[in-house]
């Protein structure tokens, strides 16, 4: 990674895509529509709170840059969307989070039940829309991401264990939680390519996807709750092991070993004992350490794009590199 | 129907494809098989509760009345069945169920997290196995089939509204939650067979899991807990409003309405509010209505049954229809 760039915005970033993001945002929409009142509610909601369409920006942005955008990859960008919505209703709803983009999550503004069942049924859509494009690659690529997605939510599950959480454990986790549906919106972008490109796109999208994990979860270390939308310690609070934490396990004293462990075993962990925990980790060079690790799958990403020929796209998929590591939310 | 027909036992029922039967539940366990150590405890409690196989049932017979079992067979029995389960671990998830099959629910056994996500496991699983089927067909029938269960998910929560759930709204509930699955059942069964099987089996399916829910539905005012393991009267106690009571709502007398509309006021109502509700369902006739509409349903599956061959498979299909709506559990 060239240091002395300046980092794009997303909004840059997305300029190559941008009039297909918002045919993917009006598809997500058209998808959605049910004569049910109560999804139609839900999905108003969802709308309303539209995000940052990462993932079929960068599904669009691989398409473009190996061939070009037809109403296939649109359909596609919509599928990777209602996939990744449906995660988060699912996570939100059995973590009991309240908030969610700065706005109440499902659960939150609905019920627990109804957050479920949405999730559910947006995963029925997305694979209903999938099975319409008579795509059998495509449907390969998510029904394995599909699956992974689901094997990393239950090794989440396992990573509030405690402090015997290796960085093996956490490396399969966000490779299968966050890694496997960026890898596979970048090689499903690929399919209207040469063959060649699935397998470069594919490894670039879980490079990026891991680092964008490692620098999601080091935000819980440093960033303000103005720009994450929650407390900061708040994975720390859950007992949720991240990377900073175990890089430094290894070095730290009995006394810091003791007050970790303590933090683990104590329900709720007061602000003091958080702070105390942050600084430690820090103290420790657990954040050097997990940048380390994001910038390193950065590099390796990069080079995946070496490969593709010289387009504005491959540029803003380059771009994308630095915008998971630098991202500030 | 022709009511001097003894009905057969499930097993007499599942007996022509009883080895097949053996098959898709050992491919069950097979494509549940993770390498995360929690994956395979859920499964294995999931196992080792089994449930009856119903869907797998009627899938294969139709295979059977219409050409014959093969390998892909197996999957689809192990597809449909997967599906039936997800919704299952949702169901009782988001009810706080905390018994099925007087079992502990994995919600209850394990937690209510990890319910979730073994559902979105089980659900990722079987997609994933249809799309190694490679079948284009299947993958339209189970893709309506699983966008109809989510929509019937959602039906459900709004049946708890009150008083003014319809009988419209409620055959389009049951439609949709377990009519839905039984019709995919059938038409994945008929699928090696002449394509002039398809409508004649998904209908009978349809036919058939209507009926099989309004039986299920009444088991709640008829019942003890011995046979649902679930007391009596449960579904009244959680509001939930099923056709024996919207039979005879036009019926109520302005006391009973009162009570009926006290009774879905009152979050928690007391034994005698709830066998006084069943009193006045019976007594208005509400059994005799549901059973009458279940028995309409039964006379229109078996219609459907006559234009396919001769056969053992055909029989145990008929056969079905008087042990879904004569079941005791």
């Amino acid at each position: 990674m060239k240091s002395d760039v300046v980092p794009l915005t997303l909004e840059e970033i997305q300029a190559p895509v941008s009039g297909e993001l918002d045919a993917v945002f009006e598809e997500i929409a058209t998808i959605l529509r049910a004569d049910v009142p109560l999804i139609n509610d839900v999905s108003e909601h969802l709308l309303r709170i539209k995000g940052k369409l990462f993932r079929p920006t960068l599904l669009l942005l691989s398409a473009q840059a190996v061939g070009k955008i037809t109403p296939k990859e649109i359909t596609l960008g919509a599928v990777v969307e209602l996939i990744h919505l449906a995660t988060l209703l699912h996570d939100d709803s059995v973590d009991h989070s309240a908030l969610r983009r700065g706005q109440p999550t499902v659960n939150a503004q609905f019920s627990h039940e109804v957050a479920v069942i949405m999730g559910d049924y947006l995963f029925s859509r997305a694979i209903e829309q999938l099975v319409k494009l008579e795509s059998q690659p495509a449907l390969e690529i998510m029904s394995r991401v599909t699956n992974e997605l689901t094997i990393g939510e239950m090794r989440e599950v396992v990573s509030y264990d405690g402090l015997d959480f290796s960085e093996e454990d956490y490396e399969s986790l966000i490779l299968a939680k966050t890694a496997s549906l960026m890898a596979g919106a970048c090689e499903l972008g690929a399919l209207g390519g040469g063959a060649e490109w699935r397998d470069p796109l594919r490894r670039y999208g879980t490079d990026l996807g891991a680092a964008f994990q490692i620098a999601d979860d080091m935000l819980d270390y440093s960033a303000s709750s103005d720009v994450t939308g929650k407390p900061v310690g708040q994975d720390l609070r859950e007992h949720k092991v991240t990377l900073p934490l175990i890089a430094v396990l290894p070095s730290l004293s009995s006394v810091e070993r003791a007050l970790m462990e303590g933090l683990m075993a104590n329900p709720t962990p007061d602000d003091a004992e958080i702070s105390q925990a942050i600084g430690i980790v820090d103290g420790r060079g657990g954040m050097l350490a997990a940048r380390d690790r994001a910038l390193e799958l950065a590099q390796s990403a990069e080079v995946e794009l070496d490969v593709l020929p010289h387009s504005n796209a491959r540029e803003a998929l380059r771009a994308s590199i630095t915008y998971c590591v630098e991202r500030s939310r």
